[in-house]
């Protein structure tokens, strides 16, 4: 473990998940999930991390009132998120900004206007009395000891529309004592050649601290975000995975990866670049999303490798194909059988299981030969890791491993008058010498078919009790024959700690669940170190 | 309708999702889907469809031979993919050339390598025996009359270890006839910066025609290649919702949405941009992944407006916090608390059916109610116009569309001692009055109820025997629950000159193939002019 450092003050990665990253559809956190957010940001090494609006609602109050308490910051400062003071009113008077003080949070981010139509179409005042909130309401949160940044909503549209009056709000922020004023592209309108040229001339203009929000409306909020860092900007906000509104938000981990790695620019912590993409899916799981397989980086399939054409080269040297090494940001290489892939990815894939292939060229081929034909019958191994493991020790071993023989298995689904639908599965089997027959029933055919395997083997395979099915996907292959087509199924199980998936192929869907489930219980009796029986 | 105007030659979109997309981890198309992607393509309005690599697998092979004679492009030419000549041989012996010119493609891309040590390590040859090989290649194939473009494998790589031998590449193609050198960021490393100052380099040194080919490792393909744009590239490879080899490629719609909107630059046939929402949805479907919500420009949440602050200010003026209109992108505002459908979508669909829904509110705001309903338990209409149709007749007759009545289904799926798999289903139900009971035999549980259901009914309604399922798709809801999840199954009929899409949402694929079914026979019978009977 690397000792703790904490980063200096002249670049600032500011996350804003907890408040801006929550405006996402379909996500929903409750205040302890904030709290566990926040810890992983903190661990990762942020400097700030904006933990919501305390007196625009009663969680976002509470938050800050239990993170004073039980949020023990390593490195991250906590920001607390309001507005400037009404129009018309004073600073020391405003209940917000009380609100703001009394969160006890040592850095406000105030959202300020900057574009002219929005002041007076959106805030309904004029020019200058908003110059005047920002310059009140930035004095009286200094005058409490706070530090300041300032958000100019919708900065570059302002900045296009009326050029003058948006620089003016940022010098009045500056010249209050806002140690950061922060560029927001609001609606996510820009694209990085004009995020660059406005940072560049409002530096030059203010000599102001400048930061950047990019939204990610264009797909282009990274390199927007990049984009006001090559033009002076030291102060970036970002969410962990890109959540937020609409599309989204800049996504911290690109972020952070491209300015350590490509900019050689340290803003972490030592030692915490390796941790990204744990906490990435972390935060995922808290946020009750699925990690996004393909996110820069961080990503399940982020250097997954599937063309043949690149799997030989890759042998030769996986710098050829990986523009940095996985480890960096704790992800890794994966081969993927398909196909396109030939002799080269087949050994790959066979060291990643731990099954030296290259030193066997007869075993090799043989595993090769084996995976077209599967392919040719519509298997795919690309995502069913414990199939092609079972395969390749089928090729291994001279025999296919069991640890029962079936005799027969029946699925009964039916619909009654009353609208009723019923399934039942029927499994015959053998196992350790013995004829087992059993029952399931379930909300479908397949449910009720892994009922009734499972009721046939539980008392002779214990294991087989902490087994769950976790995700099952369906594919029609050659769409174009109807109900006539061949079905692919792929099932992901869990024992609770490790997941693996399986594949099976068949005419119909009972089938090929079937021979899926087959798999899955297989590798999952050879993962807990039972041995074939049959 | 528009009228169709080609798009010139002065800027290509070029579409690779059909070959390089096609690497995406979990993509894995038939022939079929592949021609029903390039329709769609086609009918967006990219100029060159990139299919494949003719001679390397037997699908790709047979793509373009059916593409030959089933493809009928308006807008785009087809292209193969292809590599430069094998070292030490002859262009015009080369068998894999020869494959490129036989598979009939009026464009051929050919990659080439541009970085010195991928010559010497991945190809195994000399650097000028590499330049001979681009030579030889291009010649021939132009001496084939074809035009010919070239992919500059790890260009930027190569070009910063050594600008010299990656420019001489460029130079060599363009010499020996290459109409357009595309640069690739292979391993997707590269940030815009360094995209822009490359490409102009490059520009500037060969005059060349460039093309720009990114993918998204940094989390900024779409940013690399507008980059690339402003720096004098005029032709842009991507791919449709990003898919490709790890993380993606650059997404071909806000690629194409900041052309059109940002630079007002025309790169589609006039009236298309609307359609980018629907093609990229009916896309996603056609390979089989859910359509990422948060995608810029088309996804589902690109225009959704959660935040409190957000949603008055778009009451006063919706273009304060949208960068486009998206109606502009075939997209719609939603304003997150409501579902899907909104009144003015399902008035548009009505119209589009035959069906005036605006001169009554009543029946409109049913029909918008049911909808969400129905969404709710998991159906979507997006993809299933008939089950829509029935859906606004059963409102607007107040009752239900019924041929029959069921009594019972019943399916048994079975695989006994010897392996043989057998499934079987049984249909009771009354019609005109007579009480039908029948058993069909099929090759899955589906196949068989069709058959049972074909067979109960087909004395009584004859035009049955011209209906046909000409494609089948089942998509499991809450992909965490394994097969404990809802079903969702979509069916595509035909009576020989029309097509006709139902579906069905259920506890399982049975139950919900049933109710897609019934939606099928239903509307076939209602389009073939007969009256329903009960």
């Amino acid at each position: 473990m690397t000792e703790v450092t904490r980063t200096d003050d002249s670049f600032h990665v500011f996350d804003t998940t907890l408040r801006d990253g929550a405006q996402r559809e379909g996500i929903n956190l409750t205040v302890a999930d904030k709290l566990a957010i926040a810890r992983h940001l903190d661990e990762f090494g942020v400097g700030f991390i904006e933990g919501g609006w305390p007196g625009a609602n009663p969680r976002d109050t509470e938050f800050f009132a239990r993170a004073a308490v039980e949020l023990e910051l390593e490195h991250a400062r906590l920001v607390a998120f309001g507005a400037t003071r009404r129009a018309g009113g004073k600073a020391s008077e405003d209940p917000q900004l009380a609100a703001l003080v009394t969160s006890g949070a040592p850095v406000i981010t105030l959202v300020a206007k900057a574009h002219d139509r929005h002041v007076e179409l959106a805030l309904r005042t004029t020019l200058d009395e908003n110059l005047e909130m920002v310059r009140d309401s930035v004095e009286f949160l200094r005058s409490r000891g706070r530090r300041v940044f300032i958000d100019c909503e919708h900065f570059f549209d302002g900045y296009r529309a009326n050029p003058e009056y948006a620089v003016s709000v940022v010098r009045t922020a500056h010249e209050a004592g806002a140690d950061v004023v922060v560029l927001c592209d609001t609606n996510g309108g820009m694209l990085p050649g004009g995020v660059r040229e406005i940072v560049a001339e409002v530096l030059a203009r203010t000599g102001a601290r400048l930061g950047i929000h990019a939204q990610d409306d264009t797909g282009c909020a990274v390199a927007n975000t990049l984009a006001a860092v090559d033009a002076g900007a030291t102060h970036v906000q970002c969410t962990a995975n890109g959540y937020g509104e609409r599309v989204g938000n800049a996504n911290l981990f690109p972020v952070v990866g491209a300015l350590e790695i490509k900019y050689d620019r340290r803003v972490l912590p030592a030692g915490r670049l390796a941790e990204m993409t744990r906490i990435s899916h972390a935060i995922a799981e808290l946020v009750n999303l699925t990690p996004s397989t393909h996110q820069p980086y961080v990503g399940f399939s982020a250097f997954a490798h599937k063309a043949g054409l690149h799997a030989s080269a890759i042998k030769v040297d996986p710098d050829l194909y990986q523009h940095i090494d996985p480890e960096r940001v704790g992800n890794t290489m994966r081969m993927l059988v398909s196909d396109m892939a030939g002799r080269a990815s087949v050994e790959l894939k066979g060291k990643e299981l731990g099954y030296d292939l290259s030193s066997d060229r007869d075993l090799a081929g043989r595993v090769v030969a084996k995976v077209k034909e599967q392919e040719n019958l519509g298997y795919t191994y690309e995502s069913a890791d414990a199939s092609f493991e079972l395969l390749l020790r089928d090729e291994v071993r001279g025999s296919r491993d069991r640890f029962y023989t079936l005799e027969s298995w029946r699925t009964i689904s039916e619909q009654g008058p009353k609208g009723f639908t019923g399934n039942e599965a029927t499994v015959k089997l053998w196992a350790k010498g013995e004829r087992r027959i059993a029952t399931g029933e379930g909300n479908g055919p397949v449910n009720a078919l892994d009922q009734a395997l499972r009721a046939a083997l539980e008392g002779i395979y214990p294991p087989l009790a902490t087994f769950e099915l976790v995700d099952y996907k369906v594919r029609i292959l050659e769409g174009q024959h109807g109900t006539g087509s061949k079905t692919r199924v792929l099932i992901e199980s869990t024992d609770g700690s490790v997941t693996w998936s399986t594949v099976g192929v068949a005419d119909n869907v009972v089938a090929a669940s079937w021979l899926a489930l087959e798999d899955a219980y297989t590798y999952g009796l050879i993962r807990a170190g039972l041995e074939p029986t049959e």
